[in-house]
């Protein structure tokens, strides 16, 4: 049986129960939605029965009662809302490293909060949870007019960090400031600080929702179908890659090494060399890499060389940090990621060894293009999808909605409590139908054996 | 109740039962599949067993006995093949209009009938339908070497045509060419012609499979989430709208209106106009278009233009048809579609001649950029699509499947049969989360009334 | 004997003597130039003797006493400067058609005065010289921060408009608001009433400034060997011949038809089919275009669809006026520019009858991308010709340069009079290297011929 | 006095004289061209009195008798040809490291070989002067349908190689194939290869034609105004650059540094820095860099730092090699070039050094596309300078013009002797006005101090 295209159940979701999948809320929906009434109840949702969505929709695990299957809601505009809107304040936070597409969630933010919701006080904090500590920059106001072209932009007009703060100076900051919501655009590290603070905003008792908006532009966030960034990224590792193509094709034996984003996953590596179709190897996290031996990396490549006289290869930075990358040196950046070996270095050497040893007069080309890739603006697509994580977000907090954040299931957007969206990683299914699209497309073998 | 982004159970579907989902195969699949070989099993269907996604994965209709609801079969290898592939010779048509993508699929059909399945013999006929008469060109052979590169264009390197042939002259030169699929590339019309090849070929009781791979720019067939080509479409749009934006704010009072593709359903219109965020109105065919009155569209943008000095209307070439665009002239083009009035120039003047009448002085700007649109090279994500596209359209040929076609429900490929897929045309749900966003995007009420 | 790729003396220069190029100023410089100290001396001309640029660098034409021969002065800083820069009050007006590159020239002049000057006040007049008049709306102030991104976006962001105001008027303006210097980004008309104005300050003996920054997409202004805006805009259309390159080959005999701006010069044709080199004719104002006969277009064009099966033709707007295009109505815009009959239409109209005439069934596809075209942004290389344009400009106001423009000669900045550049229009030279380089590529006959 | 954008006379021109500029031809033309008759004799030069252009076209040093000045050659179709073209045998090597428009030359030629001479044979040499050794791969045979689409892509078609070989062998093979005019795309090294071929060559008595289209990147041959591919290269570097500032901006005192390519000239780096004007500083080989000191630059880059909480730095790689990069190895590559310590490296160090020293919290991001960069395809505007380079290569080589090579001069297309382009390398002249429009730009001081 097979998994389709990162958009199937998770490998271990039979852990998952229907109560994993409950969303928090601040408290009963006291005001009619300003939104809705000018939707004139078109599209929306009654709070507490808003349709939801089965996490297994395959036929062959349809047994039992159905209405005890897991299931997300569906995100959307709720018909009443928690918050007096007339005096609401939000304010939303940027963090961890940059990914297409946050300023056009910056800025789906505050218009849907404008225009949908008259909500008119939005704060920007400075340079991620930095922004929220005791020493932190003046948060910026956020207005229509201040946020009008931002999306023009790749970045963060917030500007982020890495790292987090104490969660009682974080929501000292929030509460002082009078701060009703407070988006959070991050990541897996992210969104973990996210929930400290809303256990801290719960001991005090406090009425301030927090609500995700999942950052990663490594698609490694389960729930998220593909996370915002992530087409316009593998969109423009396309570009590198085919300049790689044309170095490697430019010169007798010439072998080209692009080492792309996925700590963890292969997502962004396996799309992009999909969408090149070049590519004769991708090297995922998710798939050991043997370098030696007759079934080994080495002498796959070998062969494709001596066919057509080059040869092209996609890693992605996770891959191989047992076999190809020199040993870890244990640190972790602020954001407590693990230190990565850099496996596309060690990779290059190791190719050029191996055919100065084989006597063959092959030229390695190594491109290292990442700075490049997570700065760009937001693709049309991204920018959709952005926009309506942005609106789905707004519509989530005004309902008073917390500790979850906005995912999309099977094609449908859906709330996600952040407790189970980060319980374990979203990695490439290897025998699922993204890789084997990628081993169709390559002609590599399903795995490397020694 | 909210239906979510093109994805959701389409409102008719309640007609749609279990056995409208069934494939139809050509016969019993005798030989073992050279690529569930290599695959070494992973990632590959047992026949007659694959697995099955659910037509509804609402919880809401989740009642009754789960095993007796519709269900696609998912797309992909399968364990065991119909064809004996060493003797295999099949075909690729491209029909209608230009499409980005078309390319790229016939690019991936060769390369996965190559080098998946080892099928050496493939022809490409020239200029759509027109190349199966009886007059039709040769047809060219088809190598990995010839499609090298001709995704990196656009258009179709086989030519098309609008219209079709004789069911019976095309039968007669499939038998004649001794070929067991053919593979259709193509829209509504292609595949109505499709549905009636595969009954004259089962009158003659041939063993030929017709495999359709459903081509709409305008996204408008059902089961396929979202069409090749569509993303690439509307991101091109998306830039002649921001041309129109920068022309509409050059002047005073400017005021632009860009046609975009949509006969029939406004999806084009709706994703370029989300992706810009500078549009004021979209129109479509699924909203009506009072232009006059006060609730009419005339005063709403004419309230814009006095609040901005500027203003940007998009309109789906299928909009307006009854009311603002001239009344239509009954006639039909070669592939049996409606010709359509031209609702762009003809909103164009009125704008004109509602400004003059007011004694505001506005200037507008009218850009009409089709054929601009659909002529450009599939973007990075469209290209992964087709890729994708291709090879379970060759899976499924090869497992003896016929008069189907390669579709996506909720994010997976699945099976669907040309009947279904042409019943009815998917639009726009106006009471759905799509229009939803572009209501909120835009600020434009839900419906113009008089 | 040949003339070179838009660069050489034009055709008529034979009546320009050395005092057509003089350039007027306000009175001496005073001053010291605050820019002169910083750079300590290096690249800044000394005022009254900066090196001179032969307008006829051909050896055959160097006769008689170099001294004598005419020669442009080079732009650039001066030691010595006319105005108090820290009194000074600058303003700048966008004039006529949009066109690539003049957000990037307004940005220029308010970096160059600010960093360069140290003058803090620039205006931008809003819309044209209609801000100017009497009714104008308010100018803006213009700063490096409300000028930082300005240049990411196409259009212009002070606005603009056709027609001019009574100099009078707009003198009146200038005096009121205590301006000094105005720099105007506009074209041949313009200019021309830039020239009108600088009589009317002159009248009133003010010390008033004004400089022009050429404006022309159709790059038809002489000594200024090519206009900003003018690259960005032929690369905008060589992706719109690529994409009806593809419209044509995508049907049998299919021809493409792409209307390009230029009214009475053809470089945008001209460059735009070098670069695309896809292209089966060039239609250009410079060379009249009889349709019949043997020797004409039509027939050309159909022995290139017979041979090929598909054919591109390229005219630019101002082509075939008096052949192909209906009479014209004798009306003019208010730029005081004749209206010109749409020459694509009427050409696309005559080849469908012509193949109709001849019964070949031919597909012919006509594409207008004018306001896509001029609306983009300024290109890299435009981008630093805008800063060089603007640096320019802002050296030569504040050494009280006056009714001149800044030109480029050969490759080097220099400063032509207003009355010089206004004196006729710039076309391609059909016995010139330009020319030649388009009937090499494109195959088409150096003229037609009835 | 200044010198302008890259055109003006070299510095150390005054060393050239008139005999310098004489061009070597292989006999007399006793043919008429082909080309001049479809022309007309439009166009045309006539072989010995084709017109000539000053190598110094200013004013004050227009002295002494003009006809005895330094004068090109211009380039263009003779009316006479010294080969029989129905016999003729052409060849093309592309050598050393690839270059944005390679194939669009290659193309070129091919076709105004076989369209405007009506030459046949047509041989592209594989990667570089290795194809013309003894052991080298077999040619290809080149035609209008072969080098078709090849202009889309980036790199070069045939592959190249950096080294020559012994002239001995390359000229037996070229004698042993019958070839007539072997065209070469080189640079520097090349082209002095280039002469040695001519040498043995001439040796021989053999009547073959070595005409060269000089290539570089970095800009750095004179008397070609600007080499192909450069300005794709820069604008590919535009979109580094903004990617680094986004970077830089997106944290607190972020620090971008861009190597760009540049290894004994500045003009990519010039070039990018303007067209982006997002940079702080700008380090080229040609201005020495203290790093150290109240003067130095990483006291300036501080201020910077401290003013804005961001900065952007561009260093061509040959930049600082005495100073910031650690002492060269001393080494050379195949090309002869010295290998250059990696200076963008080294500068990321030292400035992490320095903020760490000065207890600022900074976060340098460093960035190296060089690969990126000069991969991708020939822009618009190359495209067009590569359609003239070839067909004047063509009209060169016809007139039997030898031991030449295309150039550029005030914006002519004129005839250089290989000898004089290769006697000097083209740098930034520091106190030209390209080196100023940067200094005004960046407002970084003229020059560094200690």
């Amino acid at each position: 049986m097979v998994a389709a295209l990162g958009l199937t159940v998770p490998q271990r979701a039979g852990r998952v129960v229907a109560s994993d999948l409950e969303i928090k809320v601040l408290g009963p929906c006291r005001y009619t939605s300003p939104l809705a009434v000018r939707l004139a109840g078109m599209g929306v949702h009654y709070v507490g029965q808003a349709d939801r969505v089965l996490l297994d929709d395959r036929l062959s695990n349809a047994t039992g009662d159905p209405s005890r299957a897991p299931a997300f809601e569906l995100a959307g505009p709720r018909d009443r809302i928690y918050f007096d809107t007339s005096k609401l304040r939000c304010a939303i936070v940027t963090c961890g490293g940059l990914c297409p597409g946050l300023n056009n969630v910056v800025r789906g933010i505050v218009l849907e909060l404008y225009r949908g919701y008259g909500v008119e006080h939005v704060l920007g904090f400075r340079y991620g949870f930095h922004g929220l500590g005791r020493d932190g920059l003046e948060p910026i106001p956020l207005t229509p007019a201040s946020v009008a072209s931002i999306h023009h932009e790749g970045g963060t007009a917030l500007g982020s960090s890495r790292g987090e703060r104490d969660a009682r100076e974080m929501v000292d900051r929030l509460d002082a400031l009078g701060i009703g919501v407070l988006f959070v655009l991050g990541g897996d590290g992210t969104l973990r600080a996210a929930i400290k603070l809303v256990a801290e905003i719960e001991r005090r008792g406090l009425a301030i929702a927090v609500v995700g908006i999942p950052k990663t532009i490594d698609n490694d966030i389960h729930f998220i179908d593909r996370s915002f960034g992530f087409e316009t990224a593998f969109s423009a590792a396309v570009d590198v890659i085919r300049g790689a193509h044309v170095e490697a094709t430019g010169v007798y034996n010439g072998v080209g090494v692009v080492k792309l984003m996925g700590r963890h996953s292969g997502f962004i590596a396996c799309h992009a060399a999909l969408a090149s179709t070049d590519v004769d190897a991708v090297l995922i996290p998710e798939v050991p890499v043997p370098l030696e031996g007759p079934a080994g990396f080495l002498e796959y490549l070998e062969r494709r060389v001596m066919q057509n006289h080059h040869a092209l290869c996609v890693v992605a930075e996770g891959a191989g940090q047992d076999g190809i990358a020199p040993s870890r040196d244990g640190g972790t950046d602020p954001s407590g990621n693990v230190r990565l070996a850099d496996v596309g270095v060690a990779l290059r050497d190791r190719i050029v060894s191996h055919f100065r040893d084989r006597r063959v007069d092959a030229t390695v080309k190594y491109v290292d293009p990442s700075y490049h890739i997570r700065s760009v603006p937001a693709s049309p697509t991204d920018s959709v999808y952005c926009w309506n994580m942005a609106r789905h977000g707004v519509h989530a907090a005004m309902a008073g909605n917390t500790e979850m954040l906005i995912g999309r299931w099977h094609g449908r957007f859906v709330h996600v409590p952040m407790a189970l969206a980060t319980r374990y990683r979203k990695q490439v299914d290897t025998s699922g139908d993204l890789w084997m699209a990628v081993v169709e497309s390559t002609g590599q073998p399903v795995s490397w054996g020694p």
